[in-house]
């Protein structure tokens, strides 16, 4: 669409008096974005509102928007929620403004590794080569210390969020078995936004590169084939609506499948990281078991991530030719 | 995070009075979130704030939505866009309200092809064989008027859209060369939001199914390394900073390759549709030129996809195990 501007034009019509609503075309919860059907004197209209970002150009700016906030005292309150450092509440922009409402999460005291959580970081593209993930990756991970991922081992041995449990198999053998928990972004009632996590208890396998043999190709089968039916006969969605996938590099290195609902566009599912648990089936099965010990893998590395200065200085554009 | 509500509890002090910004920490455009640091008293706080959705539970909550908005006439109007049928406008959600603006988009007139473009649609994912491509997508590809492409047509032959053209590769071979736009969605300003398409000369590919042959990956190549270069010089965005894929299924089948910045994260690049150029280059190189007519990949295709039928009467579960 070749927009053009011919300023000054008016709206032939309006929005408030003259738009009669027929019906909700659709919505975006992370954009913040409504599309309306309706009519203008019996002409079909759509009519498609975003709320707009913040104006964040100058300091100034920020500091207006901090001015204008209503923040009401007493019972108006009572929707604070509070743990610990962390503080959650909706507040009006402006005095009586029910419609614009900010979602406002505070963290008072705050130290350096919130300040590190909710700053802007930017990402970069790496190639990591089989001899790079054996010089530089590997060792990354073996010296990551055991306690960094005890959480997972609690939850495997259910010595905690037991209560937020989906499913255990108990029935497979133990290399074999996988345990479901919903993300914890997840609320367990909006199916659209369905987000669920296996966790796999063998040990041995970090990541996506450590998977070389039949016995974690019928895991992996296991995971998707049980997940499905237990995702299906729990929350009614059935496997054609699951998008399956592993992340390369993982956030923890103990493997571990997401399950999500394919229209949660919430998801951090972009293709530089994500890799569909198909996928990694069928490669193993068509094109060899030593499938991932043998491909170059992208990764995204952030500037302050503990293996981006090691890639940064020995990768260059080079590799890529 | 396990949060516990324990009302009424209130906030220990006052945002607009007693939060002294110290800096912007980060924001997102997309999600309309910023978050910020600050002291209180001298203790660091971080406020995280994010506009909240449209209130959309019912059609009552839509319509006070729309009685809301103030549209100012006469000069107030001057920043109205309008192509055609289309109008774009910010409008405030309230008298005097200049920071709850809403980015509204108007069509008037609008068809069915408006109202099946703006309407949520469901996908559903399947896995397409390399025989369900060859029964199934590739008659449906060949059956496409070829007026459906013509403005690609006109795009390579310089007929159209001239004026936004980022670069033409006039050096390469016919079969080898490519042609680079900006995607409709990036206004060559922000770099963060950096999103080109290139169009490639070739017409017999019709999408990644087709690749096959040294002079595909030749083109392949070409794409990469001079759009990268290209986009270096004028963007100066490096490589290392560009996630460049494919789309499958395409939104038409004429080969074109995606560059955007790897920190736009409104971009279409879920790995259920993206492929990246890195991968689909090593895969050929390294496991079969014919890679991609073996290997069975996954599509997402909504309801109303005139593919959608098809693959919902041919594939079952049991193809997956």
């Amino acid at each position: 669409m070749n927009i053009q501007n011919h300023s000054p034009r008016t709206l032939p019509f309006s929005i408030a008096d003259d738009f009669r609503l027929e019906r909700l075309l659709g919505y975006n919860a992370q954009q913040k974005i409504i599309s309306l059907l309706g009519h203008v004197n019996g002409v079909r209209t759509i009519v498609v509102m975003e709320k707009t970002q913040f104006a964040v150009d100058s300091e100034e700016d920020v500091k207006k928007w901090l001015a204008l906030i209503k923040q009401p005292n007493g019972q108006g309150l009572q929707q604070v929620i509070v743990n610990d450092k962390y503080y959650m509440l909706n507040l009006p922009a402006m005095e009586d403004d029910h419609f614009n409402l900010l979602n406002t999460s505070i963290i008072f005291p705050a130290d350096e590794s919130d300040i590190a959580k909710y700053s802007m970081q930017s990402h970069e593209l790496f190639l990591e080569t089989p001899s790079l993930y054996q010089e530089v990756t590997r060792p990354y991970i073996d010296k990551i210390p055991k306690e960094h991922e005890k959480w997972v081992d609690n939850l495997l041995q259910k010595q905690s969020e037991v209560e937020h449990m989906i499913y255990e198999d108990t029935e497979s053998e133990e290399d074999l078995r996988f345990m479901l928990h919903p993300d914890m972004k997840y609320d367990k009632v909006d199916r659209n936004q369905l987000y669920c996590i296996a966790f796999c208890f063998n040990k041995e396998i970090k990541s996506l590169r450590d998977l070389s043999t039949e016995r974690h190709l019928k895991m992996l089968k296991n995971v998707r084939d049980r997940g499905c039916q237990v995702i299906e006969q729990l929350f009614g969605i059935p496997r054609e609506k699951l998008r399956i996938f592993v992340h390369y590099l993982p956030s923890f290195f103990r493997f571990h499948v997401h399950f999500t609902n394919v229209d949660n566009t919430s998801v951090n599912n972009g293709v530089e990281r994500a890799h569909l648990l198909d996928d990694i089936i069928e490669n193993m099965e068509v094109f060899g078991l030593d499938f991932y010990q043998r491909k170059t893998l992208t990764i995204t590395i952030k500037g302050t991530h503990g293996l981006y200065r090691s890639f940064k200085e020995r990768t260059t554009n080079v590799d890529r030719k």
